[in-house]
């Protein structure tokens, strides 16, 4: 998507090691705004929620969605560590509380990595004072915030756009990370996918919430690497307000341009934990169309991207349409098979009930490419939904089955 | 479960080859009764449903489950092959039917194998009429049959038992296929699953759906390899009566000792399933118990049993208690992760809310039996449900991913 990062004012970012990670690679990730930033969240949707989880959306609702900064350690997820974990996660908001001359509950934090270890907090804190000092606002900066929050990613993942409103541009540039457990389920604006966005738009906390509630659904909550949704999931965006660009209400041109803006950038993140998932070199496109309603092709597209069998034959680079036909079927959505189609790649191979004479080779040769589309037509209505998926290799299976062992 | 088979008296049978597959395994399996037999049987909740799929339901509904014969192929499953599939279905049945000299509707006929491919009915119709002279009664037979039905299977799969109604004994015998593509859903009393159960018990259609109702939810709708339900799922059960164990009605002592040999007999089938599991060597019994009710815990169950990170930790004989626990976490079911418990082939783990101190090496150890059950406690009611599951090994995906190119 990018070439050069669209990098907002107003802000400045680093990331470092602070020796959570034994091999000695980077595990800690800064955000820093000159002032108060506008902050909205989303969080898993899962019953066991992290520590951090739990503090950050505590303190997005104490200070009102008017935050100053973003700690995030990788290598040890906070997870299942009770009041110790709680303690700690306060801690670590806490130092950089101290630091910056703001209250705790200005302070997001984020943890990602293995679940059930008590966190070395005093290995974070006593890092925080050097590390601040550090932080810088340009590309390399921004650089070392992606590496800081990366755990069994291959590749630093970014994203940016710029965007017109008014007389003024606002620039809009995340990163994310997240390889394997990845099928979030933002339930409510409230992600191991963790993904953090920053503009220097100037926009109300209410309007950024309403912002990033219409962009996750058709991103970040529209991929999946293995159907497993994490603790830890979390996607957070901070305005800081310094472009001048300022959004005014949700009715306005300057709202729409911000959320398509934001919604292509969340799209590159969402796509490029695709592409790096756990063993996958394929990232599909799952387009559902023809169902009774976008529901139903929601969960049509849903059940296809997870069906192991959808999945080692996309790793085949196999035009099996009947698995992929047995997948639709038991979505529970009402479809006559009759009037069902399916294109693989661009090579059509189901129509109305009965397989296309196609050539297997040429089918086989379009389901090598490293991106594609498979269509699926259900000839039972208007609904339609997209969803992105990667293959099951042998890969991702090894990666798992040796993970602590 | 075995050792002797307990062959039911009034049925022969027997499999055979007739050239559907290249390799010249066995392709075909017949069972004749030698009076009209009563008749129940339970189908996929597929939204796609195979030709003898429909055609089977057919028979049962008309011949009011007074039937006479099974006429199963494999190597393919006559799926997706439109109005030409119908046909080819009851041509199948009509060819048994003419041979033994009754109604069409009163053969049961099933299908399994490759979809989308027109069934060349004409090697099977030339085949019946000398086969069906070929068919006996004896252990020999029956192992005959239960490799007639077999697709990717590694082995033929049989249980039986006997059990004593009043002053008679009647037996049970059943064989089943099916190794990928497992995840059988009978919604309703209506499996490429396929189960073939015979009795030698005197009871009506109407009981004998009944007890076959009763038994599919905790047997072949508790037990899954990957989650996909196939086109062509089904079970039938045919009682001959000739036993003279006659069960009158659904209240006596007579009935729930059936219902518990049936299952007893439906359950050994359908470890022996999980147990074949592509690429699979350990069947794990998942217990989840304390959820809010028996529907949460079957939910809590299900996603634990189809969790491809709980099944490549399976896989490595991992003791990964945080992906267990982030599982149960998606299910949708209430509960506080502060008040679950789980514990590991005899192994505690975790303990309200914290990880237990546990030796790896040993809990390793206890994971690499070829038998072993994950209890996990949610503290949270009563609710208790089982799941047997499978690992999710590089075998799988080798077997899946190369399965038509």
């Amino acid at each position: 998507m990018d070439g050069i990062l669209q990098l907002p004012r107003g802000f400045r970012f680093g990331g470092a090691a602070c020796g959570l990670k034994r091999s000695g690679a980077p595990d800690l990730a800064l955000v820093v705004a000159d002032a108060t930033a506008s902050a909205a969240a989303a969080f898993t949707s899962n019953r066991v929620q992290a520590a951090p989880v739990v503090v950050s959306a505590e303190h997005v609702r104490r200070s009102g969605g008017r935050m100053r900064a973003i700690i995030v350690n990788s290598g040890n997820a906070n997870c299942c560590t009770g009041a110790k974990g709680l303690a700690a996660a306060r801690t670590m908001a806490q130092a950089m509380a101290d630091e910056i001359g703001c209250r705790r509950e200005e302070v997001f934090v984020c943890s990602t990595g293995v679940i059930g270890r008590q966190l070395k907090v005093e290995k974070i804190t006593a890092a925080v004072p050097g590390f601040l000092t550090a932080l810088e606002s340009g590309p390399e900066a921004f650089a070392s915030l992606s590496r800081g929050i990366l755990t069994t990613d291959t590749r630093p993942k970014t994203a940016s756009a710029a965007v017109r409103i008014g007389r003024h541009t606002a620039k809009i540039a995340g990163c994310t990370k997240g390889a394997g457990m990845i099928a979030p389920q933002f339930l409510k604006p409230h992600a191991t996918m963790l993904a953090f966005l920053l503009t220097d738009a100037a926009i109300s906390p209410a309007l950024l919430r309403r912002a990033l509630g219409q962009v996750i659904g058709p991103t970040f909550n529209s991929i999946t690497v293995d159907g497993d949704t994490s603790t830890n999931d979390t996607v957070a965006v901070f305005a800081s307000g310094a472009s001048g660009a300022r959004i005014g209400n949700a009715r306005g041109a300057g709202f729409k341009s911000f959320v398509r803006a934001l919604e292509r950038v969340c799209r590159s993140l969402a796509l490029q934990i695709v592409a790096d998932g756990e063993g996958a070199r394929h990232v599909v496109e799952i387009d559902v169309h023809g169902a009774p309603d976008d529901r139903g092709a929601a969960a049509v597209a849903r059940t296809i991207a997870h069906s192991p069998l959808v999945k080692t034959a996309l790793a085949g680079a196999d035009p099996n349409w009947g698995r992929i036909l047995a997948a639709a079927g038991r979505a529970g959505v009402e479809f006559n098979p009759e009037k069902a189609a399916i294109t693989l790649a661009g090579v059509p191979v189901f129509r109305r009930g009965r397989p296309l004479p196609f050539d297997e080779r040429t089918a086989h040769a379009a389901m090598g490419q490293q991106e594609y589309t498979m269509h699926v037509d259900l000839g039972a209505g208007r609904g339609r939904a997209r969803m992105w998926t990667c293959e099951l290799s042998e890969g991702y299976v090894r990666i798992n089955a040796d993970y602590r062992t």
